[in-house]
């Protein structure tokens, strides 16, 4: 191998060891506790190493929020895609919503979410960036809604915006109350919260099918 | 008026100068930016004063949540207590919920909703009075929630936990999605949501009442 391209190895190397800890330090304490030299201190690399890879704390954030983005989708979308498209996957969708940050090993809560807490007031680019991926999630939901309704499982005429919003609702009710509630106790409600919004939902109203054990109350 | 009543009234005026700020900030950017320094230059008064008032940055925390507390007892709990208990009251209490941040005329968002995601992963004092304060609401919920139980309205077996987590998840995502839909397309998401937790739990399955115009859609 050329010392060119080990070179190039060990820097892609570093900058995903910097956002491995970046995303941890995102998860417990938010997308502003994010400096150049917090990050020397956790990853153990001088200030000026990580100036290197990210030239500014803003280019650091943005890109702590993507690499978050990426393992929600690895944790969340990739799985569910194995799964038949339809109530199935969007069933899927949602219990791997719930429970990705621990999944993906993460310390702390969401990112996205802390980001979204963090920064709904705060105009910059934090706000634009972290807005765009929200926009971008909930477009990915409702085409999965959507193929739901294709299927004939959910009823035609079904709002897939509204269905987004509420499953949106239950998965933020679940991370904020599992400190109230503990993990069981927020995550049994969410998915009964779900079911509840698929019944309403459901091509034949009335009739309720089988439930996936998990979501028996 | 004796010299030592007017004192203490001039010191209960600047300490309620001290929290208006304090809670404003805390509705834009969060508890953890409250600091004796950052609130002596809001408020234009000196340090040493504010010490004075509060002894540290963590008693001006926890008295910032608590004035935080009582600001929303009175934007959403006080008015709802004038409307006929039942579901009329629930659901003045669930409007009220998703607009008192504006009604209080705070500048960003509830600040409740802001400490929750700050101290879900931070451990000590605020963190403690956080959940403590999360689950009184949860309480009082439940309670409104069983009143329109026991008015008939909704039917015995509701699972008043289970129906306060769901308002929580619609409450939170008309909060994050204000930014996405704007304020007026959250909302009426909001509302279509709480109408069909309602009638998912209606005493006559099946048979929705008459709906207040604002939840139309």
């Amino acid at each position: 191998m050329s010392p060119q391209v080990l070179k190039a190895r060990k820097g892609e190397e570093t900058r995903a060891q910097i956002l491995e800890a970046a995303v941890q330090q995102a998860s417990e304490a938010g997308f502003e506790s994010l400096t150049i030299g917090t990050l020397a201190e956790r990853t153990g690399l001088s200030k000026s190493g990580l100036f290197a890879h990210f030239g500014s704390r803003t280019d650091l954030q943005i890109a702590a929020l993507d690499e978050s983005s990426r393992r929600f989708t690895e944790a969340v979308f990739l799985p569910a895609l194995k799964v038949p498209r339809g109530l199935k996957r969007l069933r899927a969708l949602f219990g791997n919503w719930i429970v990705w940050p621990e999944r993906a090993k993460l310390r702390g809560s969401c990112p996205m979410q802390a980001a979204s807490a963090e920064y709904d007031d705060q105009p910059g680019p934090m706000r634009v960036a972290v807005a765009e991926r929200q926009r971008h999630l909930a477009r990915e939901l409702a085409k999965a809604v959507q193929l739901a309704v294709d299927s004939g499982e959910l009823r035609a005429g079904t709002d897939a915006g509204q269905f987004v919003f509420e499953m949106f609702g239950l998965v933020l009710a679940c991370y904020h109350t599992q400190r109230l509630l503990g993990d069981a106790g927020a995550r049994a409600r969410a998915l009964a919260g779900f079911e509840r919004l698929v019944d309403a939902n459901r091509a034949t109203a009335g009739k309720p099918a089988s439930r996936p054990a998990a979501a028996r109350r």
